[in-house]
């Protein structure tokens, strides 16, 4: 399967390896069916022949557009095997949203999921580069072969064994500045990452995984690699739902999953969480917020067994960064009273806070969180200037604020960066307000994220209109609706007769945010 | 303290980090003195400046000949901070053999512990190259000022951050061929297997780590950088001796040890073992060899809370190969029965067995033990033909025979190179051979390890004296002695009358190796 020479880290190998080690081992469970390490291997190297046939060369993205599945570890893998570089699509954006992040980084070959197709249109309508789209979602449709028929037809290809500081990954996240800003990562950033994530939080090996973050999120991405060296089985969930997920952990003896604090607190309170066996499972990651000391409580009491990790990053780290692990969430153990923080750094990464003048701040005392180590990104695609303000002589300059106690744990306060954290997802409250701005009966609008004991946060608009002219909460959610992912919509409007601004008319959002949050801490992770 | 910037994996970056996150906590207990990780950090800067002033350029070597201690982590870290390479020196070698290692690789400058300080004329009179020595064994010696007193005087210097595919270390093991083989290792090799080693067995954070297996050898060089990272607490003995290793182990609450079996032995068995409180100990690491029944069977019951990792591997894998975990050594674990396997291939190492056709060899079947990924050997330097020998198309031919069992555990069952491991030093037969063969009176020979019961193997040499010619085993030691480190020296001779020759005329050794080993298996790590 090719020849692997003087590279450093490498994103394929995991496949290698498990080929060698457990051919015959269940490398994937998705939609009741099994396959075989050997069986995925095959398919990755008849997919990569797929790929190069089409006309990929190294170092060209593939956008991806799909919900987890096995198939969906195929493209991952078909793309770095044949030396591309993985452009992971949010289903949940809107058709000009995925265009743009398309177009960004001259995207030119899309695989794309049958749940999908109805988006293929309106996406091509709106990118300047796509020009191959392959459906991987099972029966042919009009002008496209049917996946399977697709693989059956071609020539498997040997891994040209791409790696180190090649790049692996560009992921989209959502911008302050309005333009989608591409996250270059390479096969070193990430599979140093997974390495550094999994020896700072012991887990076991051989897992049985439960994929139910999607993997087009960095988190869900990082998840898979740090189980992907470790003989893994992966049992792959197209979409969060407590009762189906419950029913998967104790018919597959799931050992591990990752979740965001809302689905945990799903899963706790499904009908018929007792009558489950789930007694394989042994660790339970968490991110995007410290995790609730009710919930916790409520963990404690009905998965007594289970070790729980808080991971804290950003997509720029790739992507972990601290790590608070299983020993730390114990009241008995070496460091009780940590649950609160983000944990500390792991072990490749440094970290430091600095205060608004650029000096290094001392213990407990809050600014902003910079990294450094082998992890950080190569930079924002075709945006040097952003790049060089965001990497700063080695250092991430994470946008986020926080602090560091006497013993090297990180406490997340806040954002510099005008972000809203609601359901896993990230929304620029930037973004949101250029839309609402857009209308025009808008005259001044400040979009916040608000407590929401079911998301964490809700996107809530607070709007001024023009004097003289009328519009309703609703006609307003009704144009967003139009121009963003339903994630970003407003779950609330608020008609206000004005909002604080300075002196130099800024809008003063933490004085809106304030009365909001006056009752509870704002964590962030 | 520096700039870093665009470097992959780098072995300064653990001090940075624990300057940073602990820079009060104690970095160093070392003959009874402690030092914080500021402290440290001060006098790793200042020894590079000392470094820098005599000249020593980047990728130039350092030979390091010292004991356990303080001073040697000094002596690593300032090597790397200044962009050197480490040449560490075993303790054991005579000055012939010294001389030989450091011109090999033209390393000429040397830093020499007050110990060692008899060998220097001796070596100085052997090497073309040695052109500078500086003593950093305490007080001043004639020509050669105070270590203390070159700290004092010295410029401080930043990191100069070398790293990724630069060269780390050069670490001499003896050839088969009898010139010696320098590996040549990377930053990213040694970091790379040292993440890799630690996620594959999971530890404790901020561990406090006992220091006896010699920090020269690959295994303890590697014990060291699994632990770096973890902000730890480094306690140094200069030579192992059980009293004190169970008095340090109590006193300093040790939570991590490297040990070889033949010195777990003898902790076991110390006389006032029982009055110790050894309840601190974490984890006890082996190597060289798989664990003997009676002697895990005792560990079970003197050290219950205590896990047992193994690790198998070798200088050219930099060094970790296999890890067995602790849970492979509990009866009711997931894999019970694999306690006399070497493990399974840490996350990022491919293993294959190749039969001696060079095909891979099916489960169960022996063969050479090959491996691949980032860690392995830049290779051997100034031999490129033996680096094209023993690297062939990215894999490692180890020259140890195993065979894999279905679940991918790894069974190390012989040598294709002739090498003894005696109390976790590797003789390598062929050296000893050609000394014994230089005396007049010796005709043939072959020397052999047989079994012993506190070494492991013990050096044996079969002997056949030149028909008419005395010499007795007394005169032949002696004349071993003047030229082999001691622990290369055969413990035991026997003279005979004829050995066992192929048609050709070639020695059969497993011959005369198989009345020695046939009542037990000879495990080799």
């Amino acid at each position: 399967m090719g020849s692997r020479v003087g590279i450093a880290m490498n994103l394929t190998q995991p496949l290698h390896k498990a080929c060698r080690e457990r051919p015959a081992a269940t490398a994937t469970i998705s939609g009741g069916r099994r396959q075989s390490w050997q069986q995925l291997a095959e398919r990755v190297a008849r997919l990569a022949g797929v790929l190069r046939a089409a006309g990929l060369q190294a170092g060209d993205r593939v956008g991806i557009l799909g919900l987890n599945s096995a198939r969906y570890l195929e493209c991952l893998y078909a793309t770095w095997w044949v030396g591309g570089v993985i452009n992971p699509i949010n289903t949940r954006w809107t058709a000009p949203e995925i265009a743009a992040s398309l177009d960004d980084c001259a995207t030119r070959l899309l695989l794309i999921d049958a749940e999908f197709r109805h988006l293929l249109e309106p996406i091509r309508s709106h990118s300047r580069c796509l020009d191959c789209v392959l459906d991987t979602g099972g029966e042919a449709s009009a002008g496209a072969p049917a996946y399977e028929d697709l693989l059956a037809g071609a020539v498997p290809m040997a891994d040209v064994w791409r790696g180190g500081s090649d790049l692996a990954a560009l992921l989209y996240t959502g911008g302050t500045t309005g333009r989608p800003k591409g996250v270059m990562l390479s096969h070193d950033n990430l599979a140093i990452n997974a390495l550094a994530a999994l020896a700072a939080a012991p887990r076991l090996s051989s897992p049985v995984a439960l994929h139910v973050a999607p993997l087009f999120h960095v988190g869900g991405l990082s998840f898979l690699l740090q189980l992907a060296s470790r003989l893994p089985c992966h049992v792959m969930m197209s979409s969060f739902e407590p009762a189906a997920a419950l029913r998967l952990i104790e018919q597959e003896r799931v050992t591990e999953c990752f979740l965001v604090p809302t689905m945990i607190q799903r899963l706790l309170a499904a009908p018929d969480f007792e009558r489950h066996d789930l007694s394989s499972l042994h660790t339970l990651i968490y991110g995007a917020a410290p995790i609730d000391p009710v919930l916790q409580g409520q963990l404690r009491q009905q998965l007594p067994a289970v070790g729980l990790v808080q991971a804290y990053g950003q997509t720029e780290a790739a992507p972990v960064v601290t790590i608070l692990g299983a020993e730390h969430h114990e009241a008995r153990g070496p460091y009780p009273g940590k649950v609160a923080s983000a944990g500390r750094p792991i072990g490749i990464t440094e970290l430091c806070i600095l205060g608004a003048s650029g000096a290094e701040q001392p213990v407990g005392e809050a600014g902003e969180i910079c990294v450094r180590g082998p992890t950080l990104m190569q930079g924002y695609w075709g945006q040097p200037e952003l790049t060089a303000a965001t990497l700063r002589d080695g250092w991430l300059h994470t946008g986020d604020v926080g602090h560091l106690d006497e013993d090297g744990f990180l406490y997340v306060v806040d954002r510099l960066k005008d972000m809203i954290i609601t359901g896993g997802e990230n929304v620029y409250s930037v973004e949101v307000e250029k839309v609402l701005l857009g209308h025009p009966a808008v005259g001044l609008c400040a979009v916040i994220g608000v407590p929401d004991d079911r998301w964490g946060e809700r996107v809530h608009a607070l709007v001024v209109r023009h004097p003289g002219l009328a519009v309703s909460a609703n006609e307003l959610l009704q144009h967003c609706r139009l121009q963003l992912a339903g994630y970003k919509c407003p779950r609330s409007v608020e008609f206000r007769s004005d909002l604080p601004l300075s002196a130099a008319g800024k809008l003063l959002k933490h004085l809106v945010r304030a009365s909001f949050w006056q009752d509870r801490p704002r964590h962030i992770g």
